[in-house]
């Protein structure tokens, strides 16, 4: 029998791969659902829990109670609000050890990560448990990004680490030297939504998607999908650069089929 | 009879208002208008030529002919693809200069400076036309910013400085210790229109607004208006921080009054 596994559940389509993976691998799968975040549909047929984003203690309790050994956290969960807030009195101890400054998403998860562990918890990276999940280096696509992509790229990696710096977004678009958009709270789909807007005649544009430097692997990767792809060709863009080794590819064959299909390329590069 | 003022105009009330203080002031007004840029109203009754916007040589010769001595450039131009910019030969040398790395507007904007100076020209800031353009310190509205919005101000200062050091954006949006939306290409409008859909519940919202470091200050300064402070309330932002002595406040008056009528406080604070 294999370890048991408690799934943190955010929204999207990953934790129901993440599931997926580790029930084939013989893993028992424990789901901590969060009200407003979690898909109900996916926790079902599973052993869950439900428990508010603030109630910290009660969510470790929980994971004890299933006699979780090992923990992954995966899918977005959106940043509330303080004030709505359900704080149990070890979460309120969380957010006091978080302080003002730097309150940006790294450091709370990061946070979390470091509760879990010192309550015995090992917690894993989501990309251990998706086989090829993981951003390769090098060029996935046929289409190849050409000079003025390349530079685009080159200047997306300098700018995406500097904002990383400062616990900011993860992704940012270049066309021509130029930097069209930046991430922040929104998210990479409307930031490439803005930017079909904003980019000017003529060939590129380039989605450059990076690793935070400070950035919790275990508990927080960057993604792009298929649908990252569809996006990227709507708003025109050229391509697709992923931090290599750093970055989840979430079905990365239908996403080398959908970028081929639309003419983009998509490569794994270094970051700063 | 006063100096022959030379208006280079792009976009937007900013030109209008320049043109009517130089008037008023006894100069004796030239518009160099761009098509597609410069509304063809506002040059229709002045001495004025068209050129487009890659034309250096002919705006140049242009500005001769018409024995400008001051020159103002005043209002946003739209950043045309390389591909789509009818170039003379002067405006291949002044964009071959320019080279690749740092193709901001900054560093564009300072080359087209350094060259009006070259020619013999005295480029002058739009904020030594308009009385009471400039931002002043400190608040100038009846609400004013409580500890939290203080806080995020500090954070908005540490962010927009960083972002202007690699010449992106002027503006920032801050909530609660979390940064919404960083402005790139998309004008402070549209960051203030998707930050009301990704602010969080509760208390706050900072604008920030700063010039940056390198950016011309005779061509380009950050600019607010009574527009701005109605999308900041719409957007439910707390407040704005404008860049003392470095930004501009058209009609001074309307901005406070309206951010009066809305509760918003505008303050004028130090950069980083």
């Amino acid at each position: 029998m294999g370890r048991r596994l408690a799934v943190l559940a955010g929204r999207g389509p990953l934790p129901a791969q993440v599931i997926g993976a580790a029930r084939a691998r013989g893993l028992e799968v424990f789901v901590l659902a969060f009200p407003g975040e979690t898909d109900p549909d996916l926790v079902r047929e599973l052993p869950h829990q439900w428990v508010p984003l603030g109630a910290v203690g009660r969510a470790i309790d929980a994971l004890h109670a299933a006699r979780a050994e090992d923990v992954v956290l995966i899918g977005p969960v959106r940043r509330p609000a303080l004030s709505s807030l359900k704080l149990d009195r070890r979460g309120i101890q969380l957010l006091a050890r978080l302080g003002w400054r730097g309150r940006g998403d790294d450091r709370l998860l990061q946070l979390l990560v470091e509760e879990l562990e010192t309550e015995g918890f090992r917690v894993v990276g989501a990309d251990s448990l998706i086989d090829d999940a993981i951003a390769p280096a090098g060029l996935m696509t046929a289409a190849a990004p050409d000079p003025a992509a390349q530079r685009d790229i080159t200047l997306g990696i300098e700018v995406a680490g500097r904002l990383g710096d400062l616990d900011i977004g993860q992704a940012v678009v270049v066309q021509q030297g130029l930097v069209l958009g930046v991430e922040a709270a929104e998210g990479t789909d409307q930031l490439l939504a803005r930017c079909a807007a904003l980019r000017r005649d003529g060939p590129g544009g380039v989605l450059v998607k990076l690793k935070k430097p400070q950035q919790e692997r275990r508990a927080d990767l960057p993604t792009i999908g298929p649908d990252t792809v569809r996006r990227a060709a709507e708003a025109g863009m050229a391509g697709i650069a992923v931090h290599a080794g750093n970055c989840l590819i979430i079905e990365r064959a239908e996403v080398i089929a959908a970028a081929d299909h639309a003419g983009l390329f998509v490569i794994g590069v270094a970051g700063r």
